[in-house]
């Protein structure tokens, strides 16, 4: 990456302060309490970071970082075992790991490309744990390479003078898009962050990150994007995503479709950002939903809205169908939603 | 009103728990936390009355009624003075109160009535604190009359096996429709109620006077009604209105709009209700847009959802077009908001 890139990057996505491996223990950045408190989550066992992951210590690019480190955890524990007994070991851990969080698959891929470093460093007799690690900085190098390069194409979309609504936290490649489109091209753009109930992604990360690299940003409530819209506020929708299917269906958190149907409504395009390509996600019937404790729909920062016995939903992600997508920022350029198979079909499980 | 029906109003719309007026006090039932606390807020003057409408203790039909009363402790304060000075100084009152929400016209319309009630108790040199009281005893019921109309009209839209989809707090109109097409009706429908921030009038006020009815609810965020359109839980949209103009656009609390639109993109009806409608307003020109404190959509029942410093944007309330609108239920049936003005366009200031 680029120094001069690398230096807008905002304290949630710097590689080294999303989460840490040292010396047997897994410390996550925990963004729970994020921008008021930042403190390390510590986990000395990979059902720590399991864990830490389902009850969102963190969130976004977080969980793969996480888990990947919890994998050279594990490791570390089968140091002592015979190959095939750490293989077997470590391939539970991988399960383990991959059932935190079921929508995004990216965590599942990057745990099945340390798995093959695994088995490739059993063959030839090195350290596992070492052997990890060493595709772990591999592995961030490139994501921060691959953020780079969806940020400049995502910038070319931006006019001066335009007014970017996102939905809640986008990752590098949206924070370093809208960084270069205003300090390095010049564009005068405001971003406006939905505050994105009930984690509040949209208030406690997007708009504290944006604002961290000195780029015009607005909060505003879930109820507000069309409102903005019909006042000729908004000019571009640009989100990150947890998932694009190979038929151009974007799996995001839920809000994002809604505020897609009104961006259409009012001619406005809506460009959503994904490395995430995966040929055993085809298609709409191929998306695994999760559904969280309705419980966080009631609560605020552990505040009540709500009595107990209300009944409450809380769909944590929803689908927004290619008709409604402009086109998706890939490190290859803004591809239509109908011709992603093309593009991404062939390198099956692959995230480089 | 037929007392079957007036058993099912939820405390917050039995005009004995909105405001009451005793001896030269007002006492006005504190929505800022309800449900968990619903303490008396009193006022024992004007002023005290405007601020606490200014400061949401009470919404929705509540500063009209909390000003009726303030009218009535003015009138009480003016004893002493001849009928000309009593007259003029609650002139200024009716302008001091007014001035408390300018988007919603039905204070003003109330407050109006009463000063003609003022002028002729003066005229025959009756007192005019008991003739205002007197006056706002039959708008009460009126009221409530008005609102068993709109709902039998609503409830003739709901099917079986319905899902409505609200917003913010529709008062008494909407939930007596649902407790008719229930309880009366045996429709098997589930409310849901967007919590509707920031001041979260879905979650706090909604959803418990729903479940008071008995009737089933579920809470979700602003960002979920979208994505239970599209899992086809939601057939109908059902919302009050501040106003609706006489050629059809509907001022309600923002969000309203983007479900709006959401609705209409998935070939859901969009019905408010509206007992508002105004000479002085006939168009979307002739609306007074509030803009709230954006503080408030940093925070939640007093707890910080982002930085002090980042900007925030607050606009309190957004205006749906008539074409987004499939019928305003009100009192003389479900008129096309195309056919507003021929209906209401005659009674001008006449909230009756």
């Amino acid at each position: 990456m680029n120094p001069q890139i690398r230096k807008f990057l905002p304290t949630l996505v710097r590689p080294e302060s999303i989460a840490r491996y040292e010396d047997g223990k897994v410390l996550i950045g925990d963004r729970r309490d994020y921008p008021f408190e930042y403190p390390w989550y510590e986990c000395e066992s990979v059902e720590d970071v399991a864990q830490a992951i389902e009850k969102m210590v963190t969130q976004g690019a977080g969980p793969r970082f996480a888990a990947g480190y919890g994998f050279a955890l594990a490791a570390r524990d089968a140091s002592g075992m015979k190959a095939d007994c750490a293989l077997e070991h470590l391939e539970k851990v991988e399960q383990r790991l991959v059932a935190t969080r079921r929508t995004n698959p990216s965590t599942a891929r990057l745990l099945s490309r340390l798995m093959c470093v695994a088995r490739s460093a059993a063959r030839e007799g090195i350290s596992l744990e070492q052997a990890i690690l060493k595709e772990m900085d591999a592995y961030s190098n490139e994501s921060l390479a691959r953020a780079e390069k969806m940020a400049r194409f995502g910038a070319t979309l931006i006019n001066d003078g335009d007014g970017i609504l996102t939905m809640c936290f986008a990752e590098d490649p949206f924070l370093l898009c809208v960084a270069i489109a205003y300090h390095l091209e010049g564009k005068r753009i405001r971003v406006y962050t939905p505050e994105t109930r009930p984690y509040l992604q949209g208030a406690r990360l997007t708009a504290p990150s944006i604002r961290e690299m000195s780029v015009p940003v607005t909060l505003i409530t879930d109820g507000m994007p069309a409102s903005l819209m019909s006042q000729g506020k908004i000019q571009k929708f640009m989100t990150g995503s947890d998932l694009v299917t190979l038929d151009g269906h974007v799996v995001n958190k839920v809000g994002t479709y809604q505020n897609a149907v009104n961006a259409y409504h009012h001619g406005i395009p809506y460009f959503p950002f994904s490395r995430k390509f995966d040929c055993n996600r085809p298609n709409r019937a191929s998306i695994e939903m999760e559904e969280r404790d309705p419980r966080e729909v009631r609560e605020f920062r552990g505040v009540a809205s709500s009595l107990p016995e209300i009944d409450a939903y809380y769909p944590a992600f929803d689908i927004t169908p290619p008709h409604l997508v402009s086109g998706v920022v890939t490190e290859r350029g803004i591809i239509s939603p109908y011709d992603l198979a093309r593009f991404y079909g062939a390198e099956s499980g692959d995230e480089r």
